[in-house]
């Protein structure tokens, strides 16, 4: 207390001198950290105030360093608990100090190093009599090795006891006679075996052999017990030398699995137990026989007697394993229940761990272990023998054996597991996790100079074909066994990972694939054909020439885009539904390496249908489009007052400038609202949690705690869940603006054909050369371009049904058409647009004086003039009749008759106009946005970034569609651009 | 082998018959799971077939079941290792069986139950002589007692040895004489401590106690072993009995504690050790004093020689706790680092359980932990001993001890330390896991009745205040214990929980926001005033009434709302850039608990500008607005031909069709793009990794590992990152949309306002009763109702520059103006408008003849004529002036000139007319989202949810103020709304 005291002192002084610091900082909580070996040999550690103390004179600290002893040569005379005191022993009369360390003794023979009496082998030294007196002299007394007495001395040296059952048996005597082999503190008489053994651990992945110490001290004589004595626990411990030579065998019988078949082939007589006949009596069951061809056998023709069921009654889903543990000396320790972690080095929560064993869930369980853990928790092997738990009936637990396939398994030196053909393997039995034994190489107590781990072990299950009640094959178990040379072990890592994997037999299914992938392949070749077929005519132009082709190949690539995609959404969902969704097991998911057929079906899908969307775009980028008016002038214009020359009033341009406008605006208006589709897809999969549907597991379930094992993501399942999400959803969203949004809130389609009405201004619309479209907009009242009480007049009129009919013929109602027009027609059109096609020509000299704007507007009368003349039937030579389409040619989108010498007008109810439109194209591009965020997402994995990126990429895309439509749209019906706002 | 085949055809034969599954499910590879203990007496199990085998004649299975002995009475004749052969001693002769098994006796007593020779206690069984040759009759010999024999039979009774060094310090004779005490193999002198021990354990949270063995047996031999032998292991295990009694005393003194007390002060002479007075010499250091009020000067007076630091050079974040190890016996068994999961009871992986101790990070881990295994993992406890460990200099490692707050100590019954009061704490020391021994009531062997378990543990850091260079105080474990009443341990489970706590005190920071709230409320409540006032002004109303006072606040809830978000958002960066940036540590996050004062800001923050988003909102939706459109008839239109009877020809209303159009689509225009910020930012949040930032630890990766622990958000950091990140993209959007688009793209502002001059139509928009907006819009070419061509020849001349000056006044540029009328003016206006408002009002007998669109038609001739006229100063009585605003009205948004006779025109080149747009309200717009998806975030701890749902909401708020603003634009321009598209 008071050096304490002194100290603070001090330290105040200190600071205050220093001035550095504004806090004290001498701790006085602290204290160094000494280990007990710190404290050297004349101190010991004090464990009360974990510091060193000095110890009294003549003293020693212990082995331990905990507590003082006394030297050589001295005793104790006094002790209190705390410390003792030590007097020299008479180096005359009584020169060694007793066992127990508190009395002088005379020694009949000499002093051990540390100063007690030294007896010859075979001798026990005797202090004190019977009665417990100490004696004057130690006595050194030979034990009689002879029957009857059979006695040598005991482990401590102070007694005679009888001695080993085998030197008796072998010898008739405690004594190892000759010609008899003493090993492993046995004795034996020659026997069959060889008598040199192989005690060299090779470690094929280093290249290079250990010579073991445990195999030295332990093989030969396990294996002579074994064969001799059939002692049990030796014929395990051979096993598990075996089984740390990794079942290795060749035609060598020296080497511990050599060993172990001269003893099963030399047994053979004893029979097998348990009705295997692999399975010798007295020895452990290694080897699944010893010819090639047997591993079908165990895996492929049984099967487990019970199904695997995800939900009912009759659910099943726990996977159990049980395993008879033995330690390395081949002593049986207990049944364990397999998953608590034993099989998987890698630490991890309780849940996560025991989700290993739940029947279809991918599981994979990586880590890196720093070998100084592994040689910690590892001071010796275990060994497993695994078997699989199910309880048949009547409470009786039935095992079945597990075969194991070890990678590191030699015959004949080739590593016939590493193949992939089942016929070459070699299964076996009893597997261990870390061996730290085989490797150490003077003595036991050693460090070991190299380790074996078991640092990948996969458990496969194998679904028994068309099974409906979730049958599969026995399990295999594969295992990898890393060498790992010890070094550095502080330092040294190994990474180990642990699998489970559930495979079925996916031939069947990819031959349907395919042969769905044909047949719709066929049909969409003859669907493009016919494409191509109706676009000739539409262009007027009977030659097959290279660009005939080229638009075959594009349609194809539409055509075959919607077959991939049909064929990816529809194996999606199969998977989706049936590994989701049933009961029994009946399907197991493709492994990863399976689903790369599918992801390139996704990418052709995707890479097609962006071919498809493109040139679509395109198209619908070039179309032609003319506004006609039908407004002619009301009135004159006086030029100034008091004269009479007049001029008709002009007809105001701006409805024309009203229906462009809104013409442009209509671009790109939808069937769906995309970004909304974009948001709910995503609130569905990451919010709701339907992402969770896509996780390798059985489990429906969209909600997952974190804290849960999360298996891997599967491909398919991420696809089928974000593409079935995508359609459904787009679909509502068409089917909410179909029948509730165009009927109670806005149909801009609807709205532009009755603007056109309105306006008094007609639309013809050309997307082919001679093919197109016509919007009848001829207003009923005649005049359009007139003030508010008019317009108002007019509008009040239509409502209440006092005018005709807005129909192009009399007295219908259909103002939309789809136009067929002749070649003369066509070429009529086109020559009146070529002074400004010219334009972007190269310069020509004719007509340099008329400026563009001139140019155009002359165009745009000559334009407006001749068409609205052919609609009024006033050019003979360019006449056209109405007609209904025939089903059939609505059907297959083609027109049965050529506008030859008359154009034709189809009635078109359905405004398929909008064609040209994205909103006659809905089903290219919600599939095309549907792909754009599969496929992002197959690459990222995130469905947030897939949303992003489909929302970027469809922004993108509409500012294209909207400003190169604009564009094409002022270049064609030559409104000025700066009105299409 | 032929078992086997027979056993198949039978399967074979029985699947034929049964017909039943088409595969053979007789199991090849099947056994059957047996226990040893299933086999019963007279059967062994046979470790190599797992299986139970028959015992031979007069033998019975061994304890262990898995060999066979002979029976009681019976010797071993022969012995091969595997079979044993059993021979009966005559009973007459030599009845007993010699210990080793092999022989027969004759004995001089009676026998043991197993068939041994029997004799009385104090002597030992003597069968063979000294070399090892069986005696005829075994012989009992009593051990000498005395000097110098001092000898006792061994634990195997089979020899005499020294007895047990306390019996002849006491007695000098290996008998613990009268009136000495012999207690747990020890024999003490009678001492000064109490002689009636309480053994029992009380379990408080079980509001019993358990008469304890472990406590029986060693506590009273324990205490009087540390006071009087001074035995440092029985000090050791006083000390675990009294921290297994929860540290807990009293004025009881016979308990441990009150042992440990006693001693403590009986050994005040012996001084303390370590320069620590609380840590008595032999002792171990329980206590930290037994005065209240100690615990601050333990934990806050010193602080801890280093400073942690999280980046650079001396980077320094590992905390390395170290442990002195005992175990209930008082051995010291080691130094331990803690950090691999010794406190930490929740198994995990190695990464996430090392980042436990790395500074600065929260941690937070809790399971579940079944009873059972508790019981497997901890047969007995371990004692901790805990100290932090720094290495100050010279590789010398200085430990700190860490005191231990243990929340079940109870002082006098009271549980002191589960106040808050740090002046009341008594902190202790020696902490264990999982004490199963204490409550062993019977047999140390037996299962425990009671087991106490660490469930909570919390290690916390207090940072020194206003230190820059990563100084901490001391830090605290505190502990609290459960005691669990095992009942059935295999369905029991015990919640536990692990943390680390980092904290520094905030009131400083608390101040500094109150203040920045006070002075910052202040200026809004001026700035409130001032908006009231000119707003009071704009309406041209003098009086104070409740509407003012409604409209103050409403203004106020705006004002507070900027200052409630520039104090949030402030505070967010703060902490997001102090915590994620610093070097050497100066600031800790505020706790959880902390954040609740941050979380009510933000929610204040949301309510107010919700409320100003309305209000806008609600505004923007009933503006006046009125198209003047300054077209005059060019012509006149002949009524028939022959006739001269014209009348003018109309004024097209298309124009204004087509500007009111424009309006209605401009009216939820935006400087940034909505959809893309939300995007983007949940782009940046979720994609790239800003979320991370949000976690509570010092590390600013964006990319955590999945494998690694994360640390639990904080709030604050998740609002400072969402907010930040809002406002940076939504800044750089308007940067872009400004700079870029508005400039290369397209401007809809301006565009409609050239729109106006090219249509020839003027916008009038009062926004409140007497202020508005006028966008001058007379074509300078005197009409624009004309043609294609005179179009052209417009925009061609303006391009030209041709032509004059777009502004009201003469040569002047200025289209838009902000406007203040006079009262007279807006009477005018209002009186005008009557017809149409009346409308919605109850029907009036006047006018009943005129339809509605008669009057509408009148008011908008008559509006448009007036308006016309008095912008041409046609009315003297209501002109105006046109002038500048002043720097200073511009900026408090206010005129000061009351517009008393003269209407005053301002000239506005900064379009400000778009305040009444979502345009001009920018600012208010990107706060509320801002606030909408911080809030939601806050809520949910979802950003992708968040961006969802403010996606949402922009789509509702943009749908409402869209329809709801054409409604009111066709309201009150009297243009038909289904022109509005």
């Amino acid at each position: 207390m008071a050096t304490g005291t002194l100290r603070l002192l001090t330290c105040a002084l200190f600071s205050l001198l220093v001035l550095k610091s504004d806090i004290c900082l001498c701790q006085q909580f602290t204290v160094t950290l000494l280990q007990p070996s710190d404290c050297g040999a004349d101190k010991i550690f004090d464990i009360s105030s974990l510091s060193c103390v000095k110890c009294g004179p003549n003293q020693i600290s212990s082995n331990s360093g905990t507590t003082c002893v006394c030297q050589t040569g001295f005793r104790v005379i006094s002790s209190n608990g705390a410390t003792i005191t030590c007097q020299q022993c008479p180096a005359d009369t009584k020169p060694g100090v007793t066992t127990d360390g508190y009395g002088c003794i005379k020694c009949p023979g000499g002093l051990t190093e540390d100063g007690k009496c030294l007896c010859p082998e075979g001798s026990i030294l005797v202090e004190r009599d019977l009665s417990g007196n100490l004696l004057e002299e130690a006595e050194c007394k030979a034990c009689s090795p002879v029957e009857s007495a059979f006695s040598s001395p005991d482990a401590t040296g102070s007694r005679c006891v009888r001695c080993q059952e085998s030197f008796i048996n072998t010898s008739q005597s405690c004594v190892c006679g000759p010609g008899k082999i003493n090993a492993g503190g046995l004795c034996f008489p020659s026997t069959g075996l060889p008598t040199s053994v192989a005690t060299s651990v090779n470690f094929a992945q280093l290249a290079f052999a250990v010579p073991s110490v445990w195999f030295s001290k332990n093989l030969h004589s396990s294996a002579a017990a074994c064969l001799i004595f059939s002692n049990l626990t030796a014929c395990q411990a051979l096993g598990n030398m075996c089984a740390m030579n990794m079942h290795s065998f060749s035609s060598i019988t020296n080497d511990a699995c050599g060993l172990y078949n001269t003893i099963f082939r030399a047994t053979a007589a004893l029979g097998s137990v348990q009705d295997i006949s692999y399975w010798r009596a007295n020895l452990p069951w290694l080897y699944y026989g010893d010819q090639p061809g047997l591993a079908s056998r165990a895996l492929r023709t049984e099967v487990l007697p019970l199904g695997f069921s995800f939900k009912g009654a009759n659910k099943n889903i726990n996977i159990n394993f049980v395993a008879a543990v033995y330690n390395a000396r081949g002593d049986f320790l207990k049944w364990e229940d397999v998953g608590g972690g034993n099989l998987q080095l890698c630490p991890d929560t309780d849940t996560r761990i025991r989700a290993a064993y739940v029947f279809g869930t991918a599981y994979q369980q990586n880590c890196v272990l720093s070998v100084s853990k592994l040689l910690k928790e590892f001071p010796e092997p275990l060994f497993y023998d695994l078997f699989m738990d199910f309880s048949v009936r009547d409470g009786e637990r039935k095992l079945l054996a597990v075969p194991l396939r070890n990678l590191n398994l030699q015959y004949n030196g080739q590593f016939v597991n590493q193949g992939s053909n089942i016929n070459n393997w070699y299964l076996t039995r009893r597997i261990f996790m870390a061996d730290t034994l085989s490797g150490r190489e003077n003595r036991l107590a050693a460090q070991p100079k190299v380790i074996r781990v078991a640092t990948d072990i996969k458990i496969s299950f194998m679904l028994v074909p068309n099974t409906q009640r979730g049958e599969v094959y026995p399990p295999l178990i594969t295992v990898s066994y890393s060498d790992i040379l010890v070094s550095d072990a502080e330092k040294q890592t190994v990474p180990v990972s642990f699998a489970l994997e559930y495979e079925m037999d996916q031939r069947e299914a990819q031959i349907k694939t395919d042969i769905a992938l044909g047949v719709l392949g066929g049909v969409a070749v003859l669907y493009s054909l016919l494409k191509t077929a109706s676009w000739k005519r539409r262009i007027a132009s009977p030659i097959i020439d290279l660009e005939t082709i080229l638009k075959f190949l594009l349609f194809y690539a539409g055509d075959l885009a919607n077959v991939f995609f049909v064929l990816t959404v529809g194996t999606g969902l199969y998977w989706l539904i049936f590994n989701k969704a049933q009961q029994f097991v009946s399907v197991l998911l493709p492994l990863p390496s399976q689903e790369e057929r599918f992801v390139t079906y996704v990418a052709c899908a995707f890479a097609l249908k962006a071919v498809q969307f493109l040139h679509k775009l395109l198209h619908q980028l070039s179309v032609d489009i003319f506004f006609i008016d039908w407004e002619r002038p009301r009135g004159k214009v006086v030029e100034g007052v008091g004269t009479e020359k007049s001029t008709p009033s002009p007809v105001s341009i701006w409805r024309t400038y009203f229906v462009a406008n809104e013409w442009n605006e209509i671009q790109t208006v939808r069937k769906i609202n995309p970004t909304f589709q974009v948001a709910s897809v995503l609130f569905f999969l990451e919010v709701v949690g339907f992402s969770s549907l896509a996780l390798r597991d059985p489990f429906p379930n969209l909600k997952r705690d974190p804290q849960a094992y999360t298996p891997p993501w599967s491909l398919i399942l991420r696809y089928g869940v974000a593409s079935t999400l995508w359609l459904v959803i787009g679909f509502l969203q068409m089917l909410f603006f179909t029948v509730v949004h165009e009927r109670f809130v806005e149909d801009r389609i609807r709205q532009f054909v009755d603007l056109c009405s309105i306006s008094n201004i007609s639309v013809l619309l050309m997307s082919h050369r001679c093919f197109g479209y016509y919007i009848h907009g001829r207003s009923v009242h005649g005049h359009a371009d007139t003030n508010m009480e008019e317009m108002n007049v007019h509008l009040k009129r239509e409502a209440e049904n006092l005018c005709g009919q807005r129909g192009l013929l009399p007295n219908t109602d259909t103002q939309t058409f789809q136009v067929s027009i002749t070649h003369r027609l066509r070429q009529q059109y086109d020559r009146i647009l070529e002074p400004l096609t010219r334009r972007n020509g190269p310069s020509r000299l004719m007509d340099a004086s008329a400026s563009p704007f001139e140019q155009n507007t002359k165009a745009y009368h000559t334009m407006n003039r001749f068409l609205g003349s052919v609609i009024d039937h006033a050019h003979k030579e360019m006449d056209y009749i109405v007609k209904d389409k025939l089903l059939f040619e609505r059907v297959i989108g083609m027109e049965f008759i050529e506008p030859l010498d008359k154009s034709i007008f189809y009635n078109d109810e359905s405004h398929s106009f909008s064609d040209v439109l994205y909103y006659g194209n809905e089903a290219t591009l919600l599939i095309f946005d549907t792909l754009f965020f599969c496929v992002v997402d197959l690459g990222s994995q995130s469905f947030v970034l897939a949303a992003i990126l489909t929302y970027v990429e469809q922004l993108v895309f509409r500012f294209l569609r909207n400003s190169i439509g604009r564009r094409n749209l002022a270049a064609k019906t030559l409104v000025d651009e700066r009105f299409l706002i």
